[in-house]
């Protein structure tokens, strides 16, 4: 069903590491671009990343294409920011993140990764997400993202301060990984 | 060069009634339509404007467009939430909004509105601003949105305290609109 390259649509670099990596000996290549596309205002990163893989299949006109975004909903916020994170901490950082949390006393938050897959006829997605808390402040320098200030339930460490193999064992990443993995492999 | 017809896209009765009244006697009808269209994400509400504009003038086939986009860019958080102050209302609402900002000293807020006139050919936009601060808690019960967290600068009441009439004279809305009745009117 698969053509045996999918093109997987990015910016980031090292995301596109993970998914190499994780798909690796799954027979299919997996292609980089990167593609200025516009994203839609939600906090659902599933709705984010299916219009934006529906306007990069027809961009690219070269097969199937895996778009990949990442949501952090924060129950004390019914769910905001979501898929909005990435306007919050490029305007007031992970630390600001937290500062603006510190008049809740809720710092619990549900982190996202929706992988969605379009071959021009049907958007699937793989979903995988952790429960967490925010910390009171960034601690960690590894990953990426909001990886310094997320503590994963069941962890005194937060991503920033997990080594990236210790990490993509128990992240949201990996999930959705191991989801379309198994799909990948029936298919 | 425009119809005598134009059709603002907007699903806020409010803002529509605004609009109509301030362009009455310009020789112009404002129809109404609400569509649901896509909004990118960007604090920027000119870029969110032209966007919809676009869209919208591809889907009704129906003459020139109107769409307004609104945003409160704070400068404590570099110009966040500016066009996706909508979310951040929908999630913790106005008084959370207070909340969130309590760590910052700085509470300075500039209101912006665009409307974004397109006619199939040309994007023209139309820019009120005003300045003013973001109080410690909700006050008024007048307008909508933002209205009674936002203290113009020179006023002792917040938006959400002044008579709709009173607004209207110093708005950002108003100011957008004057502009928008100054190149109707020359046309």
């Amino acid at each position: 069903m698969l053509r045996d390259t999918l093109t997987f649509v990015s910016s980031n670099e090292e995301k596109y590491r993970e998914i190499r990596g994780a798909l690796a000996g799954c027979g299919v290549q997996v292609a980089r671009v990167v593609l200025d596309l516009p994203e839609i205002q939600s906090l659902d990163p599933g709705e984010v990343a299916a219009y934006k893989a529906r306007k990069a299949y027809e961009h690219l006109q070269a097969g199937p294409v895996l778009v990949e975004d990442t949501g952090l909903g924060l129950v004390a916020w019914s769910g905001y920011p979501g898929a909005l994170i990435k306007w919050v901490l490029g305007a007031v950082g992970e630390a600001g993140l937290c500062r603006q949390l510190d008049a809740w006393d809720d710092r619990r938050a549900t982190a996202t990764v929706v992988l969605c897959l379009y071959d021009g006829r049907e958007v699937r997605q793989f979903v995988g997400q952790t429960g967490g808390t925010i910390t009171a402040a960034p601690r960690g320098e590894h990953g990426f993202g909001w990886d310094s200030i997320f503590q994963p339930d069941g962890f005194a460490l937060t991503y920033g301060e997990m080594a990236r193999e210790d990490k993509m064992k128990i992240s949201m990443r990996a999930r959705a990984l191991d989801a379309l993995k198994n799909y990948l492999q029936d298919g």
